[in-house]
């Protein structure tokens, strides 16, 4: 592949971004002929800075829900953009979209809007210590919240003291929450959770049931508030808050990622029972009252409501992961797809440092899919069955081509920490 | 004034945002008759919900630097949107845009960008951290650096380890800044300041060139790093840090607001310094590699170096500080206009519950002309002379009616909090 402007912009980068490239799409973990740069996008895919096309099933991490460039957001985000944007107060938008989400998720009763997931997630750990005069929190041991100190997984000038009063425990292991929550003693704020285990590096796993409730129940006996951190699954899982199939609701909620469909746009969600606590913190920031991308947000909303666009990310997502087990198994690979299959994540068995899955990744990207060999993947609403089976037969080629190369892999020296820290 | 629709909103607003707003555009401290609401904006100008025109000297709290709905500056925005802006790797733009914040700030070496100020002074002082291995940053008492938990100015919900390892020191008070050196010892991460004093509520104070020299003197001898907090200030004072006319150059400098006039876009500008700490360090965000901003920004900074934008500020601040000075001298007020004359703030002297300046305050608002009582304010560059001067003719009628009304004012119950606390 040729990747000689993709190179250009690296090397250029070197001088003027520590590292080259900062932060979760830094390409430093992935195969070496993945492109840092993409200099076009529509619908489902990308455009290299060298001319490659893609079919995306990374998804911008996420944001990407309907379609890179969906005309209708986006004119909705131009429309209130020539009207009036980032003003010396909120534009009447902000009502409108906090009333429209108070209406779509269940246990919401209020909204607040921000522009990182992060900032809600750190929101949501202020108004839980506001809300209950508490410091503890419990939180998932390897779950991804933000990077901000409190939370970040790399902690390279962070001190002991921005995590204090944090307790972990392990992803749907009703033990292990149990004795977080009798270690927090009489000093429980809040539990938070991902609405299901999407670690990176590791097998994803759905919500326990029992995890779930026990995480309620634990919440309403010690008068601790329960969190949901839906920034990632937000709205891909279900119309409401991703547990609401396991009847379990949260106090609060965080969202990002696809709520705008790539505008910046992040929101905590809370019932009345942490509205006193949202009251009483002071959070803000410069653009946390832009006008477009609420604009956006509520066509996105309507999308949401009004059209069939969740049974499509399933129908393709079961229609990806049935493909990819019979081409797997086809080629004789332990191939394990975990996660909703609208959010997969790929991993090899017997593949302690990714060479088969960075072997069968590159082999997909010069097919014209991009696929991520650690990191869950996302599907969106502009993909078609077309797409899915243009994924389908790469993979088909890819695994064969696996099969040749398999016995002489080279290690991966860049992910050799994997089966040192596993 | 009618503010029929203003009220519906808010009334709205309480039931579905907690408090009926938050943060930093909440009009709970403004005078009762301001509006909390806008619906258009264009240049120097906002409109309110119930069809008020007002000339904007708040300038959406800093972002607004080219003027609202900027043709030049929003088209490049809108063209990078079509062809692809939160994708899954950061576009060209954003080597481009290091490139020229490189060229243009003195110290800086690199960028990193982000999404709010916060983000960008929280990844200064994790940066710092990194960078030194050392734990005790200085700030100065009262100088606003973001609401995350370790700077927030209202602390509900926050605790004390999250403020741990921080000394605070007097602005421009050179003793108390040694003084809180020496109580670091040898653990001195950084030193944070404000390239001016813009606190809330006081007079702001221009930065004494003993104080700037000393920071970084003392970061000299100790190994720490000076941060420079530019996210309110930056590029309204210079085309360059704005201690760089006192001959001093930060480690790392902290942007936002006006960077890409209005769209949400900031950054940590470092020397090569803290490079170390930069590639250490992990933060990142669902938005921060948004290409549509950065083509923005690129659009704002070519205005910056290539037009007398800058010059023009000061003009109209000069024009707008000396005509209210004689006007307030003329009805016989002691009002205090401090700070660069592009960034003034307003104080009535003996006024300590601010009736004068609310008064004062809503009749200019009466008059088309929205001023803050308390904070800061911003000029931009869509202001022209007649606007300055309009700003003067209503100031004239205000202090006039001002003078009529003095004896009988009634005392402002929501802001005695600050004749408790000064």
């Amino acid at each position: 592949m040729d990747r000689r402007n993709d190179r250009a912009l690296r090397a250029r980068a070197e001088v003027v971004i520590p590292g080259g490239m900062f932060g979760h799409q830094s390409t430093a973990l992935l195969p070496d002929d993945y492109p840092q740069y993409f200099v076009k996008a529509k619908g489902a895919h990308l455009w290299d800075a060298d001319g490659g096309k893609v079919l995306d099933l990374m998804c911008a991490y996420g944001p990407n829900l309907f379609g890179y460039g969906d005309e209708a957001i986006d004119a909705a985000f131009i429309a209130q953009l020539r009207q009036g944007d980032t003003l010396t107060g909120p534009a009447p938008v902000m009502v409108e979209l906090a009333e429209t989400l108070v209406d779509m998720v269940g246990h919401a009763d209020w909204a607040l809007f921000c522009k990182n997931g992060g900032d809600a997630t750190t929101m949501a750990l202020t108004v839980a210590r506001a809300q209950t005069r508490r410091k503890t929190v419990i939180r998932a041991r390897g779950a991804y919240h933000g990077s901000t100190p409190w939370c970040t997984p790399r902690t390279a000038g962070v001190l002991e003291s921005d995590r204090a009063h944090q307790i972990l425990c392990d992803y749907n292991d009703v033990a292990s929450l149990e004795a977080a929550v009798a270690e927090a003693g009489d000093d429980l704020a809040a539990i938070f959770a991902a609405p299901f285990r999407h670690d990176a590096f590791i097998d994803q796993a759905e919500p326990e049931a029992a995890y779930a409730a026990r995480a309620r129940e634990l919440c309403d006996r010690t008068g601790a508030l329960l969190v949901l951190d839906e920034v990632r699954a937000g709205f891909r899982l279900s119309r409401d808050c991703s547990w609401s199939h396991l009847g379990v609701e949260p106090d609060l909620s965080t969202w990002g990622k696809g709520l705008a469909n790539g505008h910046a746009l992040s929101a905590l969600l809370g019932s009345d029972s942490a509205r006193k606590g949202a009251e009483a913190i002071y959070a803000t920031g410069s653009f946390w009252y832009q006008a477009a991308p609420m604009a956006a947000s509520l066509e996105v909303l309507r999308r949401i409501r009004e059209t069939d666009y969740l049974e499509r990310l399933e129908t393709l997502g079961e229609r990806l992961a049935s493909g990819l087990s019979e081409r797997a198994d086809a080629a004789g690979f332990g191939f394990r797809i975990t996660g909703p299959g609208q959010m997969p994540l790929f991993l090899f068995d017997e593949d302690p440092d990714l060479r088969k899955g960075f072997f069968w990744s590159s082999a997909m990207l010069a097919k014209g899919v991009y696929v991520h060999p650690w990191h869950n993947m996302f599907l969106c609403d502009a993909m078609t069955e077309a797409d899915i089976d243009q994924a389908l037969d790469a993979a088909e080629a890819s695994f064969a081509e696996l099969r040749a190369a398999a016995p002489g892999l080279a290690p991966v020296a860049k992910m050799a920490f994997l089966s040192q820290t596993r």
